[in-house]
């Protein structure tokens, strides 16, 4: 999909090759120096433009992290995989698409800088805080439709980051080497409580 | 406890001023510099010490983080307090406990300064991995008594320092500002299904 929209914007003569070229620089830059660190200034050298290119595509370095980053993208095609199905399955849904990125090689290294930056970085923890809090997490409350569904669908997100942050940063075993359909097995029903809105099971 | 350790040391005459004191200065610099820049020499010149004299107390940089975070001190004294009680309740003890630890203003800079430097450091995150597989985790693994015992105590911790995660560092909404033991109420019990080692609930 991600491909499918850069094809289309591509027809947008000359434009879309540069915008392209300053976010593989942005990528680069931000990977290597991480979000504070990784000026608009050194992106444009990088890129070998001027910074007020930069400001031309993006409003802010935030929105150009949150392009390179290529965050923007597929949650909207995310969210069928997740709601289409049996409803005390969506938290195996979930949990299966939600390690699916995190095991894809061209994902990974962005989910990767996005925690590394948001955990050091007070920008970028603003940026990833809008993308949790006005994202699909509070489209997932709405439809749980208890009074504590937000709560529930963030509380759902924390145990998945928290799950991604042992087995892919901190690579603890024996989370690090279980396949994904076991960790879907074991954590999908354990999200589907937070999604179902159901009362705690003893 | 570690009070009461510190004061038993503090008998061996002379030594025990000056190795709090490289801990008092380890504190400060690796809170302001990080694990990785935060050097044994930077340590030394903040203590007034020769940096051979940190090197007397603590064998590797890593064991002076770890001292320095105070992360050793009372997992054992923790333990009585999520295993005594009802088996069914374990996992509300454990969440409480837990969330008490990172509410208490005096640890939750420590426990910051541990994510922050694991996250982005690769000797800092072999250290974390080091404290979650040879800590108080397996132990409780092993109570679980089933085969996946040892995987189910590790998702426990995952939903935990998820939880953590988005509550304390990220500060997102609405985790940041529910209370304490409306989280106890809605996590206690999804961490408990793992610690019971019951079948998933549907």
């Amino acid at each position: 999909m991600n491909r499918a929209r850069r094809a289309r914007a591509g027809r947008r003569p000359g434009g879309a090759d540069t915008r392209e070229e300053i976010l593989v620089a942005a990528r680069a830059v931000f990977a290597e120096h991480g979000y504070d660190r990784g000026t608009v200034r050194l992106v444009a050298a990088t890129a070998a433009v001027d910074p007020a290119l930069i400001y031309h595509y993006f409003d802010s370095k935030q929105q150009l992290f949150v392009a390179a980053m290529d965050l923007t993208w597929d949650w909207e095609a995310l969210l069928p995989a997740i709601a289409e199905g049996p409803r005390h399955e969506m938290g195996e849904r979930l949990v299966r698409t939600m390690l699916g990125l995190w095991e894809d090689p061209d994902v990974q290294p962005r989910f990767l800088g996005v925690v590394r930056a948001a955990v050091t970085d007070p920008g970028a923890a603003e940026l990833v805080r809008a993308l949790l809090t006005e994202g699909p997490i509070p489209i997932l409350g709405r439809a749980i439709g208890t009074p504590d569904g937000g709560l529930r669908a963030m509380l759902a997100a924390s145990h998945v980051m928290g799950l991604a942050l042992l087995r892919y940063i901190l690579r603890v075993e024996p989370l690090a080497s279980a396949d994904v359909e076991t960790l879907v097995a074991i954590v999908g029903p354990t999200v589907d409580r937070y999604l179902t809105g159901s009362a705690p099971a003893r």
